[in-house]
This record gives structure tokens, sequence and C-alpha cells, in this order.
């Protein structure tokens, strides 16, 4: 009988199949800390290798873990029961981008950034920004509906997505919505495969909707004493009509970090800060630049800068992502938490990690998207080699996910749940929802070959 | 044995069900042509009362057309099979809103201009605008993932579903997402209720976001010689790194019979009409209009004016309204056709509405949201009593729809399918796009209870 490489070999040719050494190591695991082989890496380069690939894995049983940059923060690229890894990374090609229609035409693997780049370059705009846009791939940000900063403003994946085309897990190719902006046809068959994290298809092609480019942008950085202040400013902020393009807020133990690697000068004054972003024609930019500067000012924030136009506000972004780096520079590692709380919520998350901070002796270092409530909570341990640490920060992560769930807040984001988040998956949703998951993920999916090992089992 | 209404009197109360001639004949319809009686109509008061009469009419094998304002434009809340016409119009209170959050939890039955009006009195704005605001329901605005001029900047009823309360077919109350800007955990099970046209489920409460009201807006009205130009002054603005709220065309057609209707004077000049609509802070929008105005000036348009403020806004946008009025008013009936095309295909459209009218001697009017290429074609017949009137109408209906799928755009942008649509709906659809909503549909609705005799039939 031949074996799963050669089956896939007939049916895809020999270089479309992989089971070097290298790369079912490579395949096993994503960003996070899991990891498990494939028996087999298939890399697709179009459609019909997806399609006769997961035919041929319907029919045999056999698990198909869809993978693109491999990226992720949550497992959801591991091949938990082994079966194929099925990578579409090498469909990366941009096929179309049309002003005209306000459209980009795209396959999976390509890298996020590189089409920001190639519409910016004709005035026009792809506005969802994970902060891996330059190593993620946008099947995995449609997979996991990523979002980043100026969600709050423009919208997350799902709102860019016009139409897909993916393959169902008996390899059947769908075409759902289209390249029109507006669509009204049938049910959101395009927003249910958008977030679905590989386990209800796999995505060959997206059509993009895309804006025009805002001509100007312009920042604000502004120090507060305390974080309940910084959260006081978002929420005056966006009461005087402002939607900024992105509210970021950073606290105490992220800017402590921040200023051990980057030095007291660089670092914001105050145990919080607040990067505030907008975006417009120049004249629009600059007027309300100096409206925001003025509020901000007025409720007492310790230092204020502004940047406009692109490079300043490069610099401020920059300082932004040296506090991830700050925080690495520790030397603890990080569980990143991705959770969102109802934005009245902040300050109370903030304080929470404290407590958690004094109870377990983990410091809790949090920041992120204050705007929409998404913020990244950081418990930092030494090592997650010692039982006897993991265990106290697995249960430091039980007490933050419970709270959050208690606060009406969401899990997850923007990473997804994958494997990371899967212990507070039943908690997080009503039986009735998971069962109407369960529900769906048969309809589409009946022997339960896409992306197993997940979330709903 | 107990008849119809007499059981569902047992479980739900008399004051819930009514079996009266004057309720059964104005649960017939929408604002569409077809009409069709139910046996009973239930005005739900609360989720249990949808959960009940949903269980139990599952039992029996029952048809449920789930009901809000009844002011759709494709028949989709007609009870097509008869069987039990269920309410939620009655549940229409405004539960709660929030700005700290930046969310309002509404039942179904809320009117969407009573929210907007709410929320706004608070500085806030929830920016879904479908022309019927006065009248449609939430519910219904979720039922059809309704639009509205401002989708182009702000988009359409779905982008501000946070969360939701569904009773599925078997009676089982599902809540899906929640009161977070942000959340990725699980399927999106509210996007796929949101424009399912009530065949998949009963929305029963809705958490909705809310962004910040743009304290001014400002309009520009300008005529244009031809649709072509026109036309490409919507490109131009929209390449000049201008995302207005609203970006509305006319065709020669419609301003025809506004000078009929409404007189010379207040007509706009030349064959083509463009509305554009900013807003944002008062500084902001008075520079962008000078820069707009200019940028219209230069492209030719014959006549220009400008509105600044509220009120000005207003008067423009009843203008805007009475081109519907002025074709209402050449006696003839409006076949409203809410197609899409891809946004370069605006010109070619008007041309192939001026083919129609010449081949079939009905006049084509059409205007609407040309910065997402969502038109209103209305062909103009003088009856749809007349069997032969009739069928040469149909014939162009069919010539239109068919031009629309070649040119991939969608039959329907904002309306939905309903019935009027349907049977474009093959054409409009792959056979493995048709195969995965019966498949979805089975999952969530086994036995069809849920709106039957619609697209899907």
């Amino acid at each position: 009988m031949p074996s799963l490489d050669e089956d896939l070999i007939a049916l895809l040719g020999p270089d479309r199949v992989s089971v070097s050494d290298a790369d079912l190591a490579t395949h096993s695991t994503d960003k996070w800390f899991a990891s498990h082989p494939p028996q087999v890496v298939v890399h697709a380069k179009c459609v019909e290798d997806v399609s006769k690939t997961l035919r041929y894995a319907n029919e045999h049983g056999i698990p198909v873990t869809p993978q693109g940059a491999r990226v992720g923060y949550v497992g959801g690229a591991v091949p938990s029961k082994g079966g194929i890894a099925l990578s579409v990374f090498g469909m990366n090609r941009i096929l179309e981008i049309n002003t005209a229609d306000g459209v980009a035409v795209v396959e999976p693997g390509v890298i996020t950034g590189d089409l920001q780049k190639a519409v910016r370059e004709l005035g026009w705009f792809y506005p969802p920004d994970p902060a891996s846009l330059k190593e993620c791939s946008l099947g995995g940000n449609i997979a996991t509906n990523a979002g980043g900063p100026r969600c709050l403003k423009y919208g997350v994946t799902r709102h860019y997505v016009l139409g897909l085309e993916a393959v169902l897990a008996d390899g059947s190719i769908v075409k759902a919505g289209g390249r029109c902006h507006k669509n009204k046809t049938g049910f959101d068959l395009v927003g249910l495969m958008v977030g679905s994290e590989g386990m209800l298809g796999v995505v060959t092609q997206a059509t993009l909707r895309l804006i025009p480019h805002p001509p100007m942008r312009a920042m604000l950085s502004a120090g507060f004493a305390s974080f309940a202040e910084a959260a006081n400013a978002v929420q005056r902020i966006l009461n005087s009509g402002f939607l900024p393009s992105a509210l970021e807020i950073a606290d105490k133990f992220t800017l402590r970090a921040a200023r051990e690697y980057l030095g007291e000068s660089v670092t914001p004054q105050g145990d919080a800060h607040l990067l505030v972003e907008i975006d417009g024609h120049e004249p629009s930019v600059i007027g309300e630049l100096g409206l925001l500067a003025k509020l901000v000012r007025d409720l007492g924030c310790l230092d204020l800068q502004e940047a406009i136009g692109e490079e300043a506000c490069e610099r401020f972004w920059k300082l932004r992502r040296e506090f991830s780096y700050s925080l690495r520079n520790t030397g603890l590692i990080k569980l990143n938490e991705d959770i969102v709380v109802p934005r009245s919520k902040l300050v109370d998350l903030v304080e929470f990690a404290e407590r958690l901070q004094a109870e377990h002796g983990f410091a809790v270092a949090s920041f992120g998207h204050a705007g929409d409530g998404n913020i990244h909570v950081n418990i930092m341990v030494p090592t997650m080699d010692d039982p006897l640490i993991r265990e106290r920060a697995e249960v430091a992560l039980d007490q933050l996910f419970r709270q959050i769930i208690a606060w009406n807040g969401a899990i997850t984001g923007e990473h997804g749940v994958g494997i990371a988040k899967k212990r507070w998956w039943r908690e997080a949703v009503s039986t009735a929802a998971h069962e109407t998951h369960l529900r769906v993920k048969a309809a589409l999916d009946p022997k339960g070959i896409l992306n197993p090992g997940k979330f709903l089992e």
C-alpha cells in the first residue's frame, strides 16, 4: 500500500510534497509554544492543489492543518493531530490592483505589508495593520480576522474582504461575495470564513476593499501620572467627536521596562502613556492635532509631544514597538494575552493586573488598543520549563480570563482561540453558541478533517 | 384537535396571538408586490415568546415568517407559505445606551431613526442610514444588512453589530458576540445572522457599536452635462484622498422628472447630478469643502452649490429625496432594483439602462450610491396589472440582471434577495456557493420552517 506522501506525490507531483526533516520541523509550529509535526507538508501553488489535497484527505479521514506565514500567537497553525500541513504560503501573487473599482485581488500567501506598500504607491490604502504586518500573510489575517491599532477607525480584516475563493473540506471550490463594495446576495459566507481559523475551509484567493489613502497623518504622545488619567483621556477624546486612527495606551510596568532598556530621556514621563494618531487632509490634520493637544494638556498630562507627517509618526510607532522589545529585554517570558474589555473597564483591568502581580509575584505589563478595549496583557514569567512556575502562571491566567469573562469581555480580540485559549473557550461562550459552532462545523466539514485539535474539541 | 391559534394562545396567552382579518391582512405583505396571508399572527413581547413559538412550530413543521416593521422592498417578510407571522415589532425598547463602552443595546422593533436620535443627543453616532430610517426597524436592518448613503465611509449594518441574541428554529436561544468592539472568539455567528433574511434565526436583542458623532457636516451639489462626467468626478474625488460620508449620483431621467415635479429653478442643471457629503470637526470640514469644490469646478460642472451645517445639508438631502417623489409623480410604477456594479462600471450601467429604455420603451431612472457602485435602477412601467406590459417588464429586468451578473456585479446591495430577486439567485451565485447555503440552512433549520418560500427554494 502506498504511503501518504506517495499518494500525495502521485496526486500533486513531487515538487508539491515534502517529508524532509527540515520541512516537517518548520511546519510543526507557529509563534506560540505548542509544536506537533505533520506527517507530510504540501506546498500548494494553486487552488487545484488545495482542492485535490482536501478531496483526498476527506476521503481518507486525514487531518489537514492549513498554514500561511505561521506567525500566529495561539498555535492555530500547529498540526496537533499530525496528518497534512497544507501550506498556501507559496501562493503569494498580487493578482490585481484596481483603483477604479477600489479592489485588490490576492493569493493568501501575500505578506500584508507588501500589499499595503503596493497600493500605497497608487495613493490607496489597505488599513488592517497587525503588528506583524511585515511577516504575516493575508490568508492568516483572514483566518484570524486580524486587527491592529488602526482598526479603531477603520475596522478589522473582515471589513475589507469583499470576496473569497475557498476550498471546503470535501475539495469543493466555493466563490463567495465578489468585487462589489456592497453585496447582500445570500448569507454572509465571506464573513463565516473570515476568522474561522482554518476550521471551515482554506482560502485560496481574496478580493479586498481598498480606500483612498489619507494624504497626511499626525500623532500625539502623552505621559500621564496614572493609568486612570490616561484612560479618562481616551473617553474624553472620543466624547469630543474624535475618532482617531489609533489610540494606544501603555501601563506603568511597560514604561519601567522601557526606561531600563531605552533610557530615561526617551521614555515618556509618568505611569501611563497615550498615543493618539489622526489622519486626513493636511490642513484638517494640523487643525485637529491642535484641538487634541489642548484637550490632552487640559487633562493634566505630564509631557506632550507632537509628530506631523509620515516620518515623525514612524518614530513614535518605533518607540511604541520598543516597548515590546523592552519587555523581552527583561529576560522574562511574555505570556501575551490579547484580551478585550468593554472600554469603560480599562482602569479595572489594570488594577486587576496589579492585584495578580501582587498575588503571584509575576510582573504584568499591559498595553494596547485602548480605543476598542483590546489590551495586550503580558504576564511576565521567568520560565515555562519549571513545572511549579508554569502551574502558577496557568493559575494567574485562569484568574485573568475568568475576570475578563465576568466583565463581558472577550478572551481574544485579534489573535484567535487556537490552542492557546482553548481551555477558556467553553466558559467564554454559552452552551447554545458552542452547539451552534458544532452544527456549522459539521455542515461544512462533517468528518472534522480541517485543523483538528483546536477549540471545538 | 385544537387549532393552531388555540395552541399558540395556550402557549403564549391570548394577548400575543391574533387571527383577526385586519391583522392577517396587515401581516401579509411588506413594501413589495407580493402578498400571502399567514394563518395566525404572533405579537412577541419577549425572547421567551419567540422561543416558545419556534419550538412549537419546529415540532409541528409549521412555517414561521419573522416580521419587523415590514417596510422591506423584496417581499422578504411575506408569509409565502402561510403558517405563523412572528412579529417582533412590539419588542421595541432601547435597553441601554452606554457611551463609555460605545454601545447601545436594543430590541429588534426599535425604529432605526429613533436610536440615531437618542444617541445623537449624547454626542454619539449610529451611522447606518437606510432611506426608510424613520419607519424601518433595527431587526429588519439586521436581517437585510441594511446600508444607505453613509455606508461609503462608515460601512453597513454588519459593521455595527457587536452582539446578538437570536432564537434558532428549534427555539434555542443563542447569544453571539458581545459588547466588545473587537472579538475573535469563535466563528462569526453574528455575521452569519446579519443579512440572513429571517432564514437562520430570529434576532431578539442586539448590541450595537456607537462611534463619536462628527460635530459638523457639509455638502456639495453639482450638476454635470453628462453622467460620464459625474462618474469621472466620483473617481477623481476618491483618487484625491477623500472618502466622503456620501457620494450620490442621479441620471438624466431622474433630473427630468425632478424638473417636471419641482420646477426648473430648484433642479440642478445638466444631465447628471452629484451630491458629496463630508463630516468631521468644523475647521476640517470647511477646509476640505473648499478643496472639493475646486476639484469639482475644475472638472467642468455646470452649477455648484455648497451647504454647511446640519440644516443646509438637510435641504440638499430633501431635494435628493424629492427625486424619488418626482419619479412617483410621473404616474408610472417604479421597479426599484438596488443592483451593484464594480465602481468602474457606472457609466456602462447607465448606457445599458438607456439601451433598455430604447428597446422596451420603458423609461429607466438610475440614481444612488455612486461611491460603492450601489445604484437604484428604476424601470418605470405604466402598470403591472396588464399581463403584456408585465411580461415585457420582466424581460427588461432579466436583461438588466444578466448584465449585472456578467459584470461581476451584485443583484442586491442592501434590500436583500427575498422573493423579488429569487429568480436571479441561481445565476448570481455558483452551484458550490448555493450548496453551501443549503448546508448552513440545514444545519441551523433542518426542517426549513424559518421564512420558507424565499431564495433558497
